[in-house]
């Protein structure tokens, strides 16, 4: 079992890895082979200290060799869903399984934008993982909405228990010719007696299921009971979140939305973990 | 008016300043002349990220380094006390007053060692500024027990005040003629009816007022009314004091005591107090 898991690899994700492997744990960074931090995408920074005038993507670099220089294991995938398991946590990451003692968000600021209705039905209806929920919808009708080769894959896999799927393409990408495509802008879901309505910008239809593929999830979702207020995770000042051996840091977090503050809190979350850990 | 006043050049303080002025404040540096960081004598530091395997004293020199270019001021000095005004603080700094919209504590961990009784008597016969109280003892009778220097020049201003005064030398340092010395360790200080009674390894004397000059001072000294617990300074996520106006960051928040955690909560304080400003 691995000591900590962190989830995203920006500048609060390296700065958690970089001081577990200092406190001796292993840490395994899990997050989308492409770095999806906005920091990558930063022309310059100016305040973090040390490195002055920075583009940010020469900082990521800086952090992400530092980390692999101590050891940091990187897992390249989307974190589908974590459940509690004895001693720690389990993590379903696209085919892998991960179990870690502790899990550290460090997700970024990026929230999903969900349609109207579907909060709601989330567990209810709504799904954002074939693997976990796909049991339940054995000879069902199934929709897909995804942006991404991913939700495709997760599509064929659904196609093979459904009794019929459509296939809802929200951003260009490959999809496989077995699949079965409704090119309609999705708008609201909402649930009848008859099921789940999905209404798109020229109709509605319904179905038993609906799986959702996106880069980012809703944060409650993947972990059970993880506490969020608009989309923020709540911490403590050591980065504790409510749930024991869960911790957080960086942009998800709350604002300011700094690298400073990122590393900052990266670095107090590995050291609570390693905390965590060794209270047993 | 500065708007923000910085007490202490360490990782935190500099954070600090960096981003300050990024933001367009003015933010002047108030600290002893030599460092008195523990960063500066930190051997190695292997975890701050994106400068990796670096000694404390060239880490600091980075951050000193990139302040100085980014406009901040420094202005060296111990602070004597911290009053409210319109609009903002006044800051005794030895010779200097210097005026502040806003203050961020950035002192590091060190927590003066007091004597026995010597909390109870802060403001009621214990002082540690001269140019603050030293007129509540016009030919009164005062001991002054002093670490440095600075103590030193404080006893001459007292001496041509008081009736009677006695220097205790508490390190060892320069110290003028005209100053009447006791080489003799103090161990408590009490109130009697008579006044305070300083005990000694040796002996037992009676004074009217007794100012102690160490390097720090107790934090709770500096600004009445700032919350404190066992000489941390509370602050909450924001890095906000209890005091409207005044934030803190780096080790004097508590632990862990880690170079990128003081430099993130730095980076957090200046925003923080910007916004602070930005409300007017």
């Amino acid at each position: 079992m691995t000591d900590i898991a962190i989830l995203g690899r920006g500048p609060a994700g390296l700065s958690c890895a970089i001081t577990s492997r200092l406190r001796g744990l292993n840490a395994v960074v899990i997050a989308p082979k492409h770095n999806t931090s906005w920091l990558a995408r930063a022309d310059r920074v100016d305040n973090y200290p040390g490195l002055k005038e920075t583009s940010g993507a020469d900082l990521l670099k800086a952090f992400e060799e530092q980390a692999a220089g101590m050891g940091v294991e990187t897992l390249y995938g989307m974190v589908r869903q974590i459940l509690p398991m004895d001693g720690g946590f389990m993590l379903l990451v696209e085919n892998d399984v991960v179990e870690a003692k502790t899990i550290v968000f460090t997700t970024g600021a990026s929230k999903p934008k969900l349609y109207p209705g579907e909060e709601a039905l989330i567990g209810a209806g709504v799904s954002y993982c074939a693997t976990c929920d796909g049991q339940f919808y054995r000879n069902k009708k199934i929709a897909v909405l995804s942006e991404n080769d991913q939700g495709a894959e997760e599509a064929e896999f659904l196609l093979s228990i459904a009794a019929e799927l459509t296939y809802y393409p929200l951003k260009k990408h490959e999809i496989p010719q077995n699949l079965s495509v409704v090119n309609e802008r999705p708008v609201s879901l909402a649930r009848t007696d008859g099921g789940i309505v999905l209404e798109t910008d020229t109709a509605k239809r319904t179905y038993d299921g609906v799986f959702i593929f996106r880069m980012g999830l809703p944060l409650a979702m993947l972990l059970d009971g993880l506490q969020t207020q608009d989309g923020v995770i709540f911490v403590d000042r050591s980065m504790r979140t409510n749930i024991p051996g869960v911790f957080a840091a960086g942009d998800c977090t709350g604002k300011p939305h700094q690298v400073a503050k990122a590393v900052g809190e990266g670095n107090v979350a590995a050291i609570s973990a390693a905390e965590y850990i060794q209270k047993g």
